[in-house]
């Protein structure tokens, strides 16, 4: 009965599904931990926060300082990757309790001989219960105590120095230690980063030249220029000739299609071979090289099935699904069937642990080439377990590698593969074009559970998502949605040819690309007459120059009396009272002009709403005052956005 | 690796803190039960719900229906008090996905023999693991798919014969099982009763002489009348003379005073006696009686502090504080002092476990005289592992019995109250006089997670609280008061006085009643010109008779624009499309009228904006229609509410 704990510790934050997972956050990030802690009566709690970065080191306490309705608050910083373990310890703090009653009594001018005495009396325990230098200095204390006028006997039992020695001494009666909570520390591109991508065989001006690792490397310098970070590409593995797809996914190619990429794996090799008109080894490591020297990483996809002429079939067919007459089961979606695409059995015969292993040691095989960051093809058609069990062991080998998932599915299985391990998701942005339902999707991602462990990566477009906005939209909608993508989230993706404005759909209705690249070499262009070029540049300079930038997290809406023209602020990460924010005004609708009044959030900068605010256009680079909470505004589809740095004015300051 | 569960249960419903502790529920109502099951791929997914009442029953079992994104849902009926125990069982339907794949392949004709073979060999497999009956009728089948033609394959394939076999044959591969969770049956006046209090020793015509139990038989055909159902006393057992209160918490009390009925404990015995003057147990049994008699339960309260006269001060000073000097600690909240008030210290030498022990025998002795309601004093002031306990041990005897939490502190605390055990709580709403203040309140106890656990009692007033809004509106406030707290909650409490419009605080700004009956007798009356009697026999009245008003969890608030004009509906409980809900308009300004438009919610009829409702309006008894989604209304402070009843009219169902 009394076993029972008499404290309560609850709603710990950050804590994913009580602690199974951990939440993401980045190194130099401090982490901010609240709970709850209460008990009965009016008694004094205090509570700890401790934590340790790795299962072997010491735990690391802070003080949690006491906020209203029972809430406690602490930091710890986040200093190296990996991930990292905290608990929050509560407990009843008798000294605390009484210094604080005897000073209102002092106050108050009540307090009688026998408060002193209680004082004493719970010193005298400590002594007790202590050994060593504290119990030395308590006892040389007591009689001072116990001789002293009662002015003395106040300022002594009141002062922090008998406090301090009563902290130390303390035996914390009615602890309660929460569960430990997890949190992974990675490097900060697991938040920030911007991606482009291409597929390297397009880089060539010619279809009939297969582009190669070298022509890469000449583009290196456009890609940077841009302000991109990351530079992704499809599969670079051999292609399957086995039922090979011809142009605009055809069922009959020519003898000189060059099938998709995402059919892994011929004679040449699987997983862990380069496709040999891409280059060799050493080619592709010089790539990697030069992408370092212009700061710029490479990412790989890595989808695991495989293609009928995988090596992997005849060497594990234990690692694939068979059906009662020999034949393969291929991928499929009854009635529709997948024949270039042969997909492994995560539970068949031979998969644990030969199957999982192999798969394990691609990874590792591409970190030990200098890839660091991988976009994974459809997770969510590959057993849970298995990405649990990879992205662990990949990264307590290698805490610096991300995992991007790709998986356009239900909301339950994409959060739930961001909390196994992913460290960026695919999202619904691509078809979320109407002002109320981006807003509302956004506010699910920054104020309900997966903001501590879903980082939204916002791609514009993908080889397989040719967004029907894109299509009837023109350059404007290509404005819209690369401004909206870029101050929205901390990550961004634009698949090339996007910056050109190319968005001709393999047909009507459809979402797929005419001439898609996943079937054909289509030369590379890096400019185009009426490209959006500079518009992504002068957004990827701007996400680097502005902190506030590099999250979603930060994102408020504000409101506007139009439909069609979302505003949102963001201020910059960190602590104390307002002094800028970033703000975003876009017109949706890329076919007509909007106006509205919108309103000027004056509040959050502590001003009244007949205040001044500064406004520095940084797209323009000019800068004037908006004056009272509302304001009015034009956006035309040739000027979709705005994007404005509010602060102070110098003379409010 | 591979040990990690495949599938994911998740997000199960009604569950508290993880299933530490109990959903409330009533006996009599169905439990829905609805979780989260998904897994990778496009594999067949099957879920049942298991249930039992009490630790020794068999588990039953039913399937549970998929919903949309992954959620599944089933229900259990609760036919008995008591704890509940329900679990959720989710695992990989193969025969269920091969039905599902090869009847598709065979609508779209494209089923290959060895589709029919795949089939046969998961019945194979099946008769392999099976003995007894169930194998014997699959390997009579077997042999008849073999020789089958196709068409009578397909049919066999496809039986619901062959399926009910296959779903007992279910080895349920991937079987992930919840972990428990608990319901607790009540019986239904946990959720629905209308209480009313009196000091019974005021009841009596004359202050001069003490009223008895025989006296308050008298009143209980009025108590009846006005419709409620439980007659709530405060503490009747002895009273202490040591530091004895006198009128309006004097601290000179004269020697006929007769103190405070919250300092418990005298020569004539403790918690567990009766004040000589109210009357014998015998006296008190014929009360308990004669209430049962007209339908109306008695309620004690259960105030744990002690008078300093109380017989356990003698007997186990081991249960208290000492000071260091000897002498008591009495309550206190520096520098305030309670001295004629003793609290027990429940982690005291000796407490445990006599004291804890002696409390619940206090319990189960008034349990034993016939009370199963108890209202208790203040818990939160008391360890929360001696609730857990106590009411643990004495629901697991006499599960009907009901503890009613009067704390008034902060949420955290008074939630946690409801979950260790108290089937009802004091709430907020006594402060609670503004539209959005109230809506905002409401909103949170019927859609957030105290709605499984924390049933709000709302009290229009109580001895300690005489809210300013009743002080300052007169009997339109009353009316006001009365009306919300009735229909917005399915418990709802009246302090006499209130009924005749009683609000003479004891000073200006005080909460307190001017001669306050917890120290001094205030001869009860029934009537009195301007008393609000018969809005509450309305009200109580219409309690009963739509069980859309008993309970606060229906309640949806409509829009007015009017932030004076409080708009909500309450549908019956229970499943099905909407066929009438009751209606509420409250001007909670009882100095004022006021108009507004308001909003007719016929979309939750299926109606369009232009539909017609029906209305009958409760109160005033007449009938009428609306016609359109957009109404007018004018309530003034002589008429501050209306209660109607909206129905499809009968010509347009």
């Amino acid at each position: 009965m009394a076993s029972m704990p008499r404290l309560v510790l609850e709603a710990i934050e950050p804590v994913v599904d009580g602690g199974a997972f951990a939440a993401k956050r980045v190194v130099g990030e401090d982490v901010t931990v609240t709970a709850t802690l209460f008990g009965d009566g009016h008694e004094q709690l205090a509570a700890e926060l401790l934590w340790r970065a790795g299962d072997g080191d010491e735990w690391q306490r802070v003080a949690m300082e006491q906020l209203p309705n029972d809430r406690w608050r602490a930091r710890f910083p986040l200093t190296r990757l990996g991930r990292h373990q905290f608990v929050v310890e509560g407990w009843l703090d008798r000294w605390g309790g009484f210094r604080r009653d005897f000073r209102k009594k002092v106050v108050a001018e009540v307090a009688q001989p026998v408060d002193h005495a209680e004082g004493r009396a719970i010193v005298a325990e400590a002594i007790a219960r202590m050994t060593g230098d504290v119990r030395k200095q308590l006892a040389g204390l007591l009689p001072r105590l116990e001789s002293a006028s009662e002015a003395d006997s106040v300022t002594l039992l009141l002062s922090d120095e008998l406090a301090q020695l009563m902290a130390t001494a303390d035996d914390r009666p009615f602890r309660i230690v929460s569960a430990p909570a997890l949190v992974d520390a990675e490097r900060v591109e697991a938040r920030f980063s911007s991606w482009y991508e291409i597929f390297p065989r397009s880089i060539t001006e010619d279809k009939a030249r297969h582009g190669t690792f070298a022509d890469v490397i000449g583009i290196l310098p456009h890609v940077r220029d841009m302000g991109f970070d990351t530079l992704y590409f499809p599969p670079i593995h051999p292609i399957g000739t086995a039922n090979r797809k011809g142009p605009n996914n055809t069922l009959t190619p020519g003898p000189d299609d060059v099938g998709s990429p995402y059919a892994i794996g011929s004679p040449d090799g699987g997983h862990d071979a380069l496709h040999p008109e891409l280059g060799s080894f050493d080619d592709f490591r010089r790539l990697v090289a030069a992408a370092h020297e212009h700061g710029l990483e490479i990412a790989l996809d890595f989808a695991i099935q495989c293609s009928p002429d995988h090596p992997w079939l005849k060497e594990h067919p234990g690692w694939f699904a068979w059906r009662p007459d020999g034949s393969m089961k291929y991928a499929e979606n009854p009635p529709k069937k997948y024949q270039d695409i042969v997909n492994v059995d995560f539970y068949a015969p031979d998969a644990i642990p030969g199957l999982w292993n192999a798969l394990r040691d691609v990874i590792l095989l591409w970190v030990a080439e200098g890839v660091k960051t991988f976009r994974v093809d459809n997770p969510h058609t590959k057993t849970l377990p298995f990405w649990e069990w990879m992205i662990g062991e990949v990264r307590s080998l290698h805490p610096e590698v991300i995992f991007l998932s790709e998986a356009f599915t239900r909301p339950t299985m994409m959060y739930r593969l961001a909390k196994v391990g992913f460290s960026q998701s695919y999202t619904y942005f691509t078809w979320r074009d109407h002002k109320a339902e981006l807003t509302e999707y956004i506010e699910e991602l920054t104020t309900t559970a997966p903001k501590e462990f879903y980082r939204p990566h916002f791609f514009v477009n993908t080889p397989d998502i040719n967004p029907h906005f894109l299509q009837t939209g023109g350059r404007p909608a290509h404005r819209i949605r690369a401004v909206l993508a870029a101050t929205l989230s901390g990550l961004w993706g634009v698949y090339s040819g996007f910056e050109l404005c190319d968005a001709a759909p393999l047909g009507p209705g459809k979402e797929e690309y005419l001439d898609s690249e996943k079937y054909e070499i289509r030369p590379y262009q890096a400019r185009r007459t009426g490209d959006i070029v500079d518009d992504i540049t002068l957004l990827n300079h701007l996400r680097r120059a502005h902190p506030a930038l590099q999250t979603h997290l930060n994102t408020r809406f504000y409101a506007t009396d139009s439909d069609q023209i979302i505003w949102y602020g963001k201020p910059a990460v960190g602590d104390g009272a307002l002094a800028e924010m970033i703000m975003v005004m876009v017109n949706m609708d890329p076919h007509n002009a909007h106006g509205c009044t919108y309103e000027v959030p004056l509040w959050q900068f502590g001003l009244p709403d007949h205040g001044t605010i500064a406004v520095e256009d940084l797209a323009k680079g000019n800068s004037f005052q908006l004056h009272g909470k509302a304001q009015t505004i034009h956006l035309t589809p040739d000027e979709p956005y705005r994007i404005w740095r509010f602060s102070l004015p110098k003379d409010a300051s």
